[in-house]
């Protein structure tokens, strides 16, 4: 497998991937992975720190992302609009061609629990930064943390719809719905 | 220490306090808790499985009284008023008397990766309990995870401004103020 790969790092990235589904995430070997994807594991520890990294390489970029968006939000913006500029543009890395993986990588992370708890705490740093990005607008506390909390509330709920079973879906618009359902629990 | 304590239980939930801040929770074994408490390791263990059941027993508790008050809010009630139920049911716990520990509880954890990560996972279990809790009253998907996501937002919120360390705090008023913020970022 994996020879129409590009480079090394996505083939390694799919070989793990494939290997976390069949035999599990715990009995996988970065030996195995390496010999799945046709290099070596010497190779493999240029690309990635353990096995763990093949799963959580993609967070830092992604967040650099987000806390770039929001800081360039116009200054009149308010907390609400500056984080849906954040949440709009990780659809950057929710495409199309990215969901195959992204499904899988869920299902090995849901079936884990030390996998749950890293997700849990990349969320919650994810959500100190973007409380933090708002208070360096001018937010003040507890209004920035809350509305970074409902920040991340929106991208799981809209994640999740994304890398879900259903047909081909669109993050942004998964986003926006989330927003709108949030507005609705004042609406009445 | 602890004589005037009524019972070992929370002569032992004292003494593991004290010792967790005094010394660093890795640092404190159980045998510590229980010379300091003035009881017996074997005692111990009859109320905590380990160290760690100190800072987490109380969760039980909590997640039954705040899911028993959403179930119990009336029928015509929303999602937000149901939750709101549940996160002011919370406060039973949170009184004056319970503040010390708590304050010392928060500082101990946030020293601490393995207990941060638990605490998260125990936000995390709540907030699928509340959704599924409102799911039973008729909620639909993604609403009601949103919905209680908001709530773990507030109930965070509102918890730590009533360990902070300033004046005497009205856990129940924070919840107030925190979901009146949230309605706030949609307001203009």
């Amino acid at each position: 497998m994996g020879r129409w790969e590009p480079d090394a790092e996505s083939r390694f990235r799919a070989a793990a991937i494939e290997l976390f589904g069949e035999i599990g995430y715990e009995q996988t070997t970065v030996a195995a992975i390496a010999e799945r994807a046709g290099l070596t594991s010497r190779t493999f520890f240029r690309y990635f720190s353990d096995k763990r990294e093949v799963l959580f390489n993609g967070t830092k970029p992604l967040q650099e992302a987000m806390l770039e968006a929001l800081s360039q939000a116009p200054a009149e913006a308010s907390p609400l609009e500056a984080i849906t500029a954040a949440l709009l543009k990780a659809g950057d890395f929710f495409d199309d061609d990215r969901r195959p993986f992204a499904r899988q990588r869920s299902k090995v992370i849901a079936a884990n629990a030390e996998l749950r708890e890293r997700e849990l705490m990349k969320l919650a740093t994810l959500s100190a930064m973007l409380a933090q990005a708002l208070r360096e607008r001018g937010a003040s506390e507890p209004g920035a943390s809350l509305a970074a909390e409902v920040g991340i509330a929106v991208f799981r709920t809209a994640f999740e719809q994304w890398v879900g079973d259903g047909e081909r879906c669109d993050y942004g618009g998964k986003v926006h719905e989330s927003l709108e359902q949030l507005r609705m629990l004042w609406a009445n």
